[in-house]
């Protein structure tokens, strides 16, 4: 029998981009669709960043939680919940629940639910040491599994993984990958990779080069060498790029991947930069009938399918693991631009 | 027996601007795998305009004979043409031919072959009594077709159908046309009509309102009235339509598109204005998870469905008969904006 | 404030195949996740008689209330319902509700969901005066409908447009519908020419032929005069149709559509016939490359899709009214093969 | 420059099942639509022994020159050709050409051609020293490949790569190979991991045991051991196969695969057996939701994806090579079912 605390460690901010408090609160109670999970371990995102600072367009909650890469253990089911027990491995994620009955939510497209609610944005997030999750939306993750080195699949994974669905690019194609080394972009190429895709990976330095060919990119593209990306690009491919992921959100790399996709070919924007625009000229993109895109976050089924690739090995994602109360420090290097690979919380401390 | 003459009528430019000469010329001989046509009428499209202007940045071939929207009849066959018999009607289109082999020819998007020929661009067109057409593209018309009502189904009806099929909208979904007024617009009406779609139509006017209405539109947004169109596409279709045609191509209202379609709606980009530029914010574009797609000409089907719609007497186009000598004419009128509904040349006179 | 009775009427049986009772028995009360429809009608369809027979391989719920055609008013709603207020239109269909998580109900394949609760099957259904449903399944119905005419439509329309989405065919295709004159045939034929299908309709006789041109099929094939079936079909669609719905459940008129439809065809399975077969030639099938695909139920959206055709007028179900009391006799009619047209019973009485 | 000479080696049938006779014929000449292809090697296919029995209810050519899977350099080229150039490495397969213009030809289905043209079939094939070949389409060969080991990929690989696009599963998804150790099977396999997808394979015995999990089967269903077979490969695949592929033409091979797909999975019938029928029970094929597609050869563009998948060495083939004057003795071992693994002839002996 689990017993449940009534306090548990968080962290809590009360306004936007005020202090980061790692305290004691209360212990949430599942509403009757959802369950309690005792968070293990949770990722931390760049999303994270804009929910505490609050510069989207859409208001958070307040005072809020964060985090949406959370991965844990049920501890309790509400009433009205069937197909969860106690001691089930459970993960939470960007879409904590939706209404479920709404014309996005009856076509998997429930990411674009009117009603989506937002784990660490407008419902309490991974942040601390018991969430709930709508047990219709929390991701399964088999038993077993490390709890540490899963969390950040259940959003940058599930993210790029969707991404490269929506490229609708068939095996044996090219897919072009910019931003390749960072961490979006590493795990990009894994799932390219296990999707039976061809990289192609742009960024910048040897390093980064030697990196991405180890995951499993075919031809590399340093951006701090070449001279014409586009023309670099379409001689690797041996034509252009059939899709390209946008996981870098700058403007010029997002114009570039216009240039470098094929006849009919796909561009998929993935980020979710403030301000940032796509441009494309509207003559070329009716003659080269390509398709520009914007991919959000997974549904159930990306969800699951995507740990079901990590689950077979088939994806690594290096982590760095502090503990839940240096939550601080972590934001601090990111907005320094000083994170390499992907910070991983001990919720335990 | 079919007397083919020497020479023929035709209308001629010899430097992009230039004069555009109505003279005898001689006529051409089908190579092996070409049929000749005897054509008929011919339509006029804005394409032919910038053909002469050559204000496009792919070279037109110098002298020109314009035109990619003619129906006539087969008179003559090449050596190693199979399935066309002489008396057969046919229709010449802007893709007068491809190489059939490349990966785009293999997979049914022949109009993005590198080796395009191109009718009243590359290859001699319509504005002649006699033209030439590669026997695998040329477009085939059912006996006893009114082949002077056809002639503009063979470009601008095809274009708009095949941005009908991009757009990927299912039976009962709500398809935008912008610019659903004009010759474009008002066969995207009946062909979204035929195809079980449900039409709002964008235009300026009490007359066009009344107009688009005839055609089957069922809901009309008049731009020069509404305070806000895109609130005004969305309330008309209960959350936004499905896809978007841009037959307009101005900026503003390509912009308009991108945020009047609803979620996981597709933009169906379909003219080729010189210089225009679509632009959308990413992280809409990333949230809302919508398409931007540009849709070029159709291929080989779907010109013969574009053509089975029409034949089945469910797409009307109105149109003007004046003679190939008078192109110059209609070309003047295109420049000045004067032109409502289609232009047909006779080509007999 | 509407006033919930304590008790109802019902038409029960303990038994399968036993006596039909239409008797006064208690409410039910919904479930968190369920709601209260007041069914105001209810259509009576095949599926209801295998279940009171029980010739399925599937156990029914015993004692059971049949019904899964219901068309009534939201009266109550579960403690953990949102989205649905008292007064709003409801309907009962097959499937009651699901598991929501599993990989069939996470790709928009519920009906396929392993633990699918289907009313009057597993859950007591539509053939009572107060019916639960759970509220993410129930059926959204515009206000205003008219709740006898459109009863028919939650399970038999819903039935024949998920088979026609299952034929994949694109508008302007050929259709063709065996058993086109029967209840579920001229629910498909109207839907089909809604869906800007062509239709060729099978079916015996002259008044049957009339009945289903006045519902849009543009060709009728006649099997009681008819010498060759497959060569009648071949031919009035120019080459062969380009699917197939199986309405008729007959071995026969199955193994016929493989043979008439066109290559790359489809033939829809969608009748649930004990017993019968689909056998085909694996050398014809391979090189027509033909598909044959079982169709079920439709899920949330197939449904809402179904109504919308219906609400804006395009769909006819010519139904005879009867009292709730009747159904036994109904049930006699069904088992004689006497039943033309849809019976919808009056559940007030 | 490249001497083509009057007279070549070729093996000759003048009646089916008549005497293969290997002897000196005149060399053809290509049509203007045609290249002549100087034929290193040829593999042997089943269905070369079809074509000389006759046994197929479509009639031969007679006298015939059999073979499709031909693997040579271009020596010549018809007056109407582009886009080859004399030494470029050719393929000749079952589709030597097509109409290119009807309803198939048109939409990727030119294998359904109702005028196709077949190797070895209606067209002198393989089994001589120079063949011609539409030039459209005529496979492409990047120079410098193995033609002996490339010959079986022809037909043999695109076949098998066709039926697993045809069986539409996503990568991470399980697809059945039943006669997964034999010479189709064994490249099935291969096809599926180099596109993602994961492997159960059904055939007999330790060693084919051993063997098909060399090449990447994850599972194992051993036809001799197994005492249910459905149910083991459910096992396996955690609740059936996405899809299964049907290179084992028994029926009771086919019937089982109906069984262990899961629910809205698909059964590709690939081979071509003669009076073999597919049968499925009605009711379950509906509430399963299945299909059931027969998967005819590739087109152009299959062709060329699955000669890439080879190229870039992701697929195996294990031959055995003898002279094109050896070929009785090979038709004499297949009819023997003595065949491992696929016969290569050398034609230059």
């Amino acid at each position: 029998m689990v017993t449940i605390p009534k306090t548990q460690k968080a962290v809590v901010f009360e306004t936007n981009g005020g202090p980061l408090i790692y305290k004691d609160i209360a212990v949430p109670e599942p509403k009757p669709n959802e369950i309690l999970i005792n968070v293990k371990y949770s990722g931390v995102c760049h999303t994270d960043l804009h929910a505490w600072k609050g510069d989207w367009p859409l208001a958070t909650k307040l005072p809020l939680v964060g985090g949406h890469e959370g991965a844990g253990v049920v501890v309790k089911v509400g009433s009205n919940v069937t197909g969860w027990e106690l001691g089930d491995y459970a993960g939470i994620k960007w879409l904590n629940g939706s209404c479920l009955s709404c014309e996005f939510c009856q076509t998997t497209n429930e990411p674009n639910c009117a009603q989506a609610d937002l784990s660490g944005y407008t419902h309490d997030g991974s942040f601390q040491q018991y969430a709930t999750a709508d047990a219709v939306q929390a991701a399964r993750i088999p038993k077993g599994t490390d709890l540490a080195q899963i969390a950040p699949i259940l959003c940058a994974g599930v993210t790029v993984y969707k991404a490269l669905k929506t490229a609708n690019a068939k095996p044996g194609q090219w897919v072009a990958v910019s931003g390749a080394g960072g961490g979006l972009g590493s795990l990009a190429i894994q799932y390219a990779k296990a999707m039976g895709l061809r990289v192609v990976a742009i960024d910048g330095g040897d390093e980064k080069g030697e990196f991405v060919k180890s995951l499993g990119a075919e031809a590399y593209v340093d951006f701090t060498k070449s001279k014409d990306i586009v023309a670099d690009v379409v001689a690797a491919t041996n034509g252009g790029a059939h899709a390209a992921i946008n996981v870098s959100v700058s403007e010029k790399a997002i114009a570039q991947s216009v240039d470098y996709v094929r006849a009919v070919g796909t561009v998929v924007l993935v980020g979710l930069p403030a301000g940032a625009k796509v441009v494309a000229p509207v003559f070329d993109a009716v003659v080269k009938s390509i398709s520009i895109k914007g991919s959000y976050v997974g549904n159930r089924a990306d969800t699951a399918e995507a740990i079901d690739f990590f689950t077979r090995g088939l994806i690594k994602c290096p982590i760095k693991i502090v503990t839940l109360s240096e939550l601080p420090e972590v934001y601090e290097l990111m907005e320094q631009g000083k994170i390499v690979g992907r910070y991983v919380l001990d919720n335990s401390k």
